[in-house]
């Protein structure tokens, strides 16, 4: 039977953290500070908001919410994130996803300030990333937590076969650079790989990774025994229960760890997003992580 | 028997289309510049440097190179860097490697101007790659000139699956974003890879690039019949030969198509380099490539 990856215990481990860090930043004057900007009325995003507003208070973070109405013109969107870029009691900034239409999302990602880009969106985050240059730089929470898991899990990464699914610029791509800085050996696939190629490397796989929100894509069969599965996806079924891309019921049988959904990647997003502002913070104010 | 990839007749294709633009770019009052910045008195840099400006001039290019003692401080350089990004009349710069170790290499390719990035080095332009952003952008020369090789062979590469070897940031790692676009599945293999994943992975490609600089990493028995090998590699054997990372005679038999070394990928990179220097010139200078 699989070991189950406990999330929010991790996550929590991660916050403990966080507010322990913060706590001292506190006590030699600064108050790490976050802002987030959200457009319109989209209600998980107002949700997820929120969630992000409350934990930033409980960890001690100075957080605030911009809220746009849907029909604000790009400027005055881009505006303000001129005006949080110049904020100096503002480490962390952050674009709640989606935004409407006339808004440009990738532009105003790469507007924000490299430094306080706490979601890593930036272009020039994501390339030192991807060249794996040396020094700190934001990375993407979501790929972020999830190699929090795996060392929390110890799972081994070098020398190993990764495959994950799903592309995106939020999990997929970010997490390849992070396994492949590991030393992993890493396989990147999408809704272009065939059936018959994802079983055969899913098959191969020591770790994988399904980020795609399509229910069962990843079948008992399709898994390796002893491997190790995280399921980043979550889809709502028509009868209202959670549901990740792996069988889990099937998959518990064969693996040696997995991650539930909820209560797996899920708790780790909110949690990082914590962490990397208040290491933001910390290089803003020339202090060492370390020492905190 | 396999079909051999002739980079020397692609090259020359690529070149002459280049020499074709120019020529119109010209008759609009316009000269493509391509600065070239070395530093120190490295020999094979040298050859190098030279190829690149006599490929230049003979495309109508008018470039410079910019050569510096090997003492010279890291200032100097960085300033001249500015000065090229200023000069209206420089639309490419390109600082060759290696650079002696009181210059920071990654430091300068930062500094360089991302619209004149003719090396697509610029963390930005990595950035921009790596999270597949629409728009034009300069490429890494070599794994852009081994896409008109794949293109110019007419290798079907979406839904395929292809194994890079050797994940540089001048090679693979690009190759993987842009096979990636391209829709391939692609997997990403390095020195901690194990020779026995290495066996099975390269058996199950459709398509092999090797670029690690190791000779006869790939040998005939690793490769699946009617795949197609590219070899970045190029060594110089003590006999004075130069040899890639395949093991070409026993290759050949197997797979449908092949690059030999010399006389492969390497004839690319300077077409590439001028291609890109091209583009780069008509974007500077608001022009329709297409209607060049």
């Amino acid at each position: 039977m699989a070991k189950i990856i406990n999330g929010k215990e991790i996550a929590q481990k991660v916050r403990a953290d966080v507010t322990k860090k913060v706590e001292k930043m506190i006590a030699q004057g600064i108050t790490p500070g976050l802002a987030v900007i959200i457009v319109g009325e989209d209600p998980a995003s107002q949700i997820y908001v929120r969630n992000k507003e409350r934990a930033a208070a409980k960890a001690g973070i100075n957080g605030q919410t911009i809220q746009f109405p849907t029909d604000v013109s790009e400027v005055v969107v881009f505006n303000k994130i001129q005006e949080l870029n110049q904020d100096d009691s503002i480490d962390a900034i952050l674009l709640q996803s989606p935004v409407p239409s006339q808004i440009d999302e990738e532009k105003m990602q790469s507007a924000i300030d490299p430094n306080k880009d706490v979601d890593g969106f930036n272009p020039l985050n994501i390339g030192k990333l991807f060249a794996n240059r040396a020094g700190y730089y934001p990375v993407a929470n979501t790929p972020k937590g999830i190699m929090t898991l795996l060392a929390e899990t110890q799972v081994e990464l070098q020398g190993k076969f990764v495959v994950i699914l799903g592309r995106s610029i939020l999990v997929g791509r970010p997490l390849f650079a992070l396994l492949e800085a590991e030393n992993a050996t890493v396989a990147l696939l999408h809704r272009y790989t065939s059936d018959e190629l994802r079983h055969r490397l899913l098959q191969q796989a020591d770790v994988v990774i399904a980020a795609t929100g399509v229910p069962g894509l990843v079948r008992g069969i399709d898994l390796k025994a002893g491997s190790v599965v995280i399921d980043v996806g979550i889809t709502r079924l028509p009868d209202g229960h959670l549901t990740g891309d792996v069988d889990f019921l099937a998959a518990q049988d064969t693996v040696a760890a997995i991650t539930p959904v909820p209560g797996g990647v899920g708790p780790m997003t909110i949690a990082t997003l914590l962490q990397t502002t208040v290491e933001l913070a910390a290089k803003h104010h020339q202090m060492e992580l370390q020492e905190l």
